[in-house]
């Protein structure tokens, strides 16, 4: 039973770096035209299952957490701009409750772990509110009835939302180290579904694997729901269903990542279910994988997304012209935007504490199809985190429009495109940071060349 | 890699018997003096997760699933209680979302799958609503805001809430199909990390591993957030961490169960992690199966749960005066109550498609410390579904007080009493049908003596 027991990648030590956000925070919004006042921020409640009488699955908010590194439900934090002094407040002991649940965090407790100046419990929040007075800055929606800002003489309800989401895009290290450890314990997890696969009867099988994977390394959340697609169920870029039997399907493709301390990692392989690559299929895996290549070449800090979007299907374009899937001349078929119909969805998106993280200002309007579904727009900054996942797909929903209209139609030989409806979709998705002169795979251990993935599907044993 | 590949326990074939159930909410109503009318139910909404892109975990409606089997967001049902037609609503095919996501469930689809007399999609509900009129059940809180009621003359908001909670106690043969599925995937996955303890290096390993072998079994879902405590931490009854380690550890106890088409299993098991049993551990252990055992044996049609409840605390009493942990006279120690020490919560609940099910009518007010958290009250009716899980726990946010109390401190001998404290706690819980003349125990697979525990545990291999 050694295969089931690991204690896997490390945590970061030390504390959540709550003091530093707040302080980027800060001066963003004085950079940015605001003046300095008191931040108040909620974190998640708790809520109950409807009708039931446990407790529904817990999420962090996110702008709480990122001031405070504090898990913790039913939370308040405020941070005095002027004295740059982040104060806690936590739920208190409820001695019914310890009976049944045993002690809670304590404000000691509380105090040695997170990165704040003072811990309070929240029955004195609105006295503690009342020392404060000039401006509130808190987030419109997310401020509970009992709260009240009466000391304060005005109340901003837009600016910090923004501000910390612009934040958010450059990693301080400490997020970095908890970004590192879910790419860790996401690709130890990838690595079992690929020794697996080979006997798997179901999609189930193979989620069972990454979620069991993930957990005994001490990652309980997924950071998004997985997609393990057989088949052509690949080409669905949106499939969740997970439980199709694998039996007569050529291909695997696996979108999953693990959650550490609310820090996502986000990867994506695909690879042939008995070991051995087909030739179309080889070929597209390969065209995919010199997109990726290609875009991760080109990324460094200021580097602009777009640019390396186009990159993708620049490349896209060469090799669908090289397999006889499209033909005609690369500029027009560029400018018409043929290559969409392969890759409709972006390149790829900030990463954080959302697997789409906040900042990225996407157009979902923009009328150009090429880049409608480009989630992170613009310049990318150093110790940005963003993902890079370029794909082909053969799905009939999306490439049959194409084929019936005369703009893309003469571009796509369908007596070629024939051949490739089995391979599903192929795409491969790693994470970087954006460094001065280049950026870091986080998620490099991940196998991905057709050697290795052959190599490591085929040594299952039964 | 064979151990992991199951095809597992089936699901029921056929139609979940919505039409059945509809029919014994009719009857209830009218025997209670209710009056014909439509009902009205809608399924829970797609909801998104707060500041992110994602839906949030979805867990259908339960009153809408008794009714229809449909296990699709943003539903509707009616049900014409003269004419006995029940019509489900489900969403529309929206094209943008097919190009991403493939085919949603269709209207011949659901046809097809649910026992329903009629399908419509769900933006013809009002038009649909306007062909009935006079009264309309539904329920509180439980009506969309574009929901309109104009055609009825009457409206009731309450009726159909407690219908439907009666009805739930009584379990159909499909119903009770479900639940041997989620039962038998649950004994399966017990015996996996029976398996797997002995090498296990923490409590999230254990986790991982139950999750796991529910998963390739075909319940992606938990019926409740599992209890994974090792060493004292058993003693905590709502203990939710599950990432200790478990090494210096006596005894896991592990309470856990799977979700099948939203019906639960609910199992508890108890075990020493190296697989043999301290003396202490087992005498306590074995105390707790005989008070199971005793309880099993008065269950049938018509038994008052309040009895079986203190035949449990009876057989404790008599237990623990052998055991020297009490001394003084049986009677006395049960009037005093001083057994809630040890066993502080209820013998039992019903199941189904809630943990804690619908119908209990516990009274949490009760002044009586022995029947306060018992989760249901009063005759268990024929086929209704119920946990036999009593316990004895060595908690000492419990215990202490008890210590330092005239009333009970006299039964309590201190000194033996310091022996147990490592044990933890021991629970044992099974899931059993009422019958006419006993109940059938639906996870009597789930090994449970003294003798089977230590060996299967024994039995891992490195």
């Amino acid at each position: 039973m050694k295969d089931h027991i690991h204690d896997g990648p490390s945590k970061p030590n030390g504390k959540y770096p709550a003091k530093q956000h707040a302080k980027q925070v800060k001066d963003y919004i004085l950079r940015n035209g605001g003046t300095e006042g008191v931040i108040y921020l909620e974190a998640q409640k708790t809520r109950m299952l409807e009708d039931n009488d446990s407790a529904a699955p817990f999420r962090q908010r996110r702008y709480f957490f990122y001031l405070s590194g504090c898990e913790l439900p039913d939370s308040f934090l405020t941070y005095d701009m002027k004295e740059e002094k982040l104060t806690l407040l936590i739920p208190p002991v409820d001695p019914e409750e310890v009976v049944w649940s045993g002690f809670p965090v304590m404000v000691q407790d509380a105090f040695a772990k997170y990165d704040v100046d003072d811990v309070k419990t929240t029955p004195g929040l609105n006295s503690h509110l009342a020392t404060y007075s000039g401006k509130v800055y808190a987030i419109e929606n997310q401020v509970s009835d009992q709260t009240t800002f009466l000391s304060f003489s005005s109340t901003d309800f837009t600016t910090i939302k923004t501000a910390i989401e612009e934040c958010r895009v450059v990693k301080t290290d400490y997020e970095l180290e908890l970004m590192k450890h879910a790419a860790e314990v996401s690709v130890e997890a990838h690595i079992e579904v690929m020794k697996a696969v080979k006997f798997a009867h179901n999609e189930q099988d193979l989620e069972a694997i990454f979620i069991k994977s993930c957990i005994e390394r001490g990652c309980r959340e997924q950071a998004y729901h997985q997609i393990i697609a057989s088949g052509k169920a690949a080409a669905t870029l949106h499939y969740v269903h997970n439980d199709k039997p694998l039996g007569g399907k050529l291909n695997l493709l696996i979108d999953a990542g693990a959650e550490s301390s609310c820090y996502a990692a986000d990867i994506t392989r695909c690879y042939p279910i008995k070991g051995k690559f087909t030739p179309e299929s080889k070929s597209i895996y390969n065209l995919v994988l010199r997109m990726q290549e290609e875009c991760m070449a080109m990324i460094k800090e200021g580097v602009l997304w777009e640019d390396v979007h186009v990159r993708a299907h620049r490349v896209a374009i060469d090799g669908l012209l090289q397999l006889k899937i499209l033909v005609g001349d690369t500029d027009e078929i560029f400018e018409a935007r043929t290559s969409v119909a392969f890759f409709p969805h972006g390149l790829g998106h900030y990463l954080g504490m959302d697997t789409h993280d906040t900042g990225g200002h996407a157009n979902y309007n923009d009328p150009d199809p090429m880049f409608r579904y480009l989630r992170t727009r613009g310049e990318l900054p150093y110790h940005s985190m963003i993902t890079v996942e370029p794909g082909i797909y053969f799905c009939e929903f999306i490439i049959k429009p194409y084929l019936h209209d005369d703009k893309h139609s003469k571009f796509i030989n369908t007596d070629v495109l024939e051949d490739y409806w089995e391979v599903g979709g192929v795409r491969i998705e790693d994470d970087v940071l954006v460094t001065r002169d280049g950026c870091d795979n986080l998620t490099a251990n991940c196998p991905k060349t057709v050697e290795e993935l052959e190599r490591i599907v085929s040594l299952a044993r039964e």
